[in-house]
């Protein structure tokens, strides 16, 4: 079960509200970025970034230099993963819509000191990206592990919001000459596109090539 | 020009940063959801939203009893669009990226009360998921319009960034044997699926079937 704090119950749409742990990590291992929000100078900052989860931990990574990174230590976060996957189209525009999955998880972020479990959560991390490829690159260097700060924030409060489905008009809409349902937003990946410095003859790894 | 406040100056990745305003606009009007960061009861609080914009003006609209909304104004909020465009493979660990474009917005957001003022928000907010919707489909009553609360925020202070491109490896390690390059990321629109309760003989207009 999910926590079940003031900001992580739902007070309106309590039925897109999910309460399973499972629904947690459905959302997040499906995703690819997050958006991180820390307070800054007394404002808040939203951040695009990458993340992994090992277990209850979520793992963000950024520059040691990172005013946000730094803030996200000393301040509360809150890191939110959200999968837009289509846009509800309704009879009335009040009732438009979205589909999606959203995961927002609250907490103090602590800064990972332990070498293991800043290599772990760099892992993770590149893992969640680009599934694969810790094992074929070239690993990071001590100076490079120095100039890379990993957060880790734990999953113990945390709400799951999902909208699946068709438009949900006012019952004396339906009858309204208007095209109703819902459209679709797909993700795909693309053909790989190789670098133009690759070395000739290295071909594109199994594990990139059948992604998706 | 965009602004060169603190927080809008890149410190890090300066290559990254676009500062002009059509860039601004072309971030902006190419994404269907943003991510509203505000502060509540002293911590962040990132929420996936609609919004649209009008000249320099960013609307954002929700229900009149959500606390974030409510926070977004009388504390600084901050609102990022960001589009992730691929996955960026290196030849080391250090060096995987993502190719993306992100605009970032601060601000304070004004409750808007004019009445046409609100409206027009609202069709913005509309417009942007579904363009072309709100012509056709029943507009907001009296009711449905004070139900729901729209922010204003100005689009003064904002910074743009984006990454295109291959990999940039350390000049030692292009001569690994590691397939390096961009796993590009599509996003296309799906079929429409009609309504269940659909009324028969309501075909899919035009603006939905063409869109994308």
């Amino acid at each position: 079960m999910l926590s079940t704090t003031a900001r992580t119950t739902l007070n309106r749409g309590k039925e897109r509200a999910r309460t399973d742990r499972t629904d947690l990590y459905a959302v997040l291992d499906a995703g690819l970025i997050c958006h991180l929000g820390v307070i800054v100078d007394g404002a808040p900052m939203v951040i695009p970034t990458g993340y992994g989860r090992i277990g209850d931990t979520l793992y963000l990574h950024g520059s040691t230099g990172a005013s946000s990174l730094r803030a996200g230590t000393t301040e509360p976060v809150c890191v939110t993963v959200t999968h837009l996957d289509g846009i509800v189209l309704a009879r009335s525009a009040f009732h438009h819509s979205v589909n999606y999955r959203s995961a927002m998880i609250y907490g103090r972020a602590r800064r990972v000191d332990d070498p293991d479990e800043h290599l772990d959560g760099l892992r993770a991390v590149t893992e969640q990206l680009a599934p694969g490829q810790w094992d074929v690159v070239r690993l990071p260097t001590r100076k490079e592990l120095a100039a890379t700060a990993v957060l880790a924030l734990s999953l113990k409060e945390a709400s799951v919001k999902v909208r699946q489905g068709p438009p949900k008009d006012d019952e004396e809409d339906y009858d309204l000459p208007v095209w109703a349902g819902v459209l679709p937003l797909n993700v795909s990946w693309g053909e790989p596109l190789p670098d133009p410095r690759l070395t000739p003859g290295v071909t594109v790894p199994r594990h990139i090539r059948k992604r998706g």
